[in-house]
């Protein structure tokens, strides 16, 4: 029997601020709840994963208001907060070798956003070898400007990417199927 | 004056395979192989990578006719050649530390296909510290069906796989002004 981690990225108030754009999804933060409480439950290892941003004018920056978790994922003691500055959560973190250490090879990652440091983190976890699950409706992006003036909104965002992590990185599930598989 | 490496991911002949789907941007070797060019006759460092498939279906299985590099970007025995077997060319393989080791904090990157092995490997590269570029249209991407059996044309696919990697983990240019700039 594999030992499962639910991995949690960057659930931080400072992502409701609105210097990141226009989200989809407002229902990721109540199936990344269920999760979390899904896990504590079954008493299965959890690691969330915090952002600190090394710009200042991110409300992710160190000692702003918007760096805490969302109350929704607020971290309990037992589970490790691993804080980053870039978006992989195995980049400049011990997340590869604490999941290793114990024992783990599974893994379920949700959370903030799904573009950005959800994606990262999801390719590398598929990369290293780890069997990665995405809960695609635990996530949620903000609409996107490309270099050509193109406007993309929070979910075509969102569905591309969930679709890029689908094809190569990871199995992709919702919430009630990750709910049934991991119990 | 930093020192700038040229990445080239992938530009194998099996990505020419049917297999693969429909790609968009055909001029994406040409644009590779003026970059290459470039770096050749102002004796910057080239490093190419080549995926080794662990899927015996896969037209990059070892054996297999696909393996080697198209005629365009055939390396020459001064430029390291290193595999990988996942779609990052940092995991797996020496890149990170060669890198480190010739004092190289820049990297260009292009190759095959956008979103998979060229975002992985940009997404980490961005993230590991390097000064990341991209060279846009000396790369190209395949159609995606996603999980919710949406079609993505190659196109579509490209651009926002270029649209994230601008957002957050490299700058984007053309190969004309990849040139311009890496004299």
């Amino acid at each position: 029997m594999s030992t499962t981690a639910l991995v949690l990225v960057d659930i931080q108030q400072g992502l409701d601020d609105p210097w990141y754009g226009v989200r989809n999804n407002p229902d990721a933060e109540t199936n990344a709840s269920r999760l979390l409480s899904h896990w504590r439950a079954t008493g299965q290892p959890v690691v969330h994963i915090q952002h600190l941003s090394t710009n200042p004018e991110s409300p992710l920056f160190p000692g702003k208001p918007g760096v805490p978790h969302k109350p929704e994922v607020t971290p309990i003691d037992s589970e490790p907060v691993m804080q980053k500055h870039v978006n992989s959560g195995f980049i400049g973190t011990n997340l590869e070798s604490w999941l290793r250490e114990h024992g783990i090879d599974q893994v379920v990652i949700a959370g903030l956003t799904t573009n950005h440091c959800v994606e990262t983190t999801t390719r590398m976890s598929g990369n290293l070898g780890f069997d990665t699950y995405l809960a695609h409706d635990a996530c949620a992006a903000h609409n996107l400007v490309g270099p050509d003036g193109t406007n993309y909104t929070g979910e075509q965002v969102h569905t591309m990417s969930v679709a890029n992590i689908a094809s190569e990185f990871a199995t992709v599930l919702s919430t009630d199927e990750v709910l049934a598989r991991f119990v």
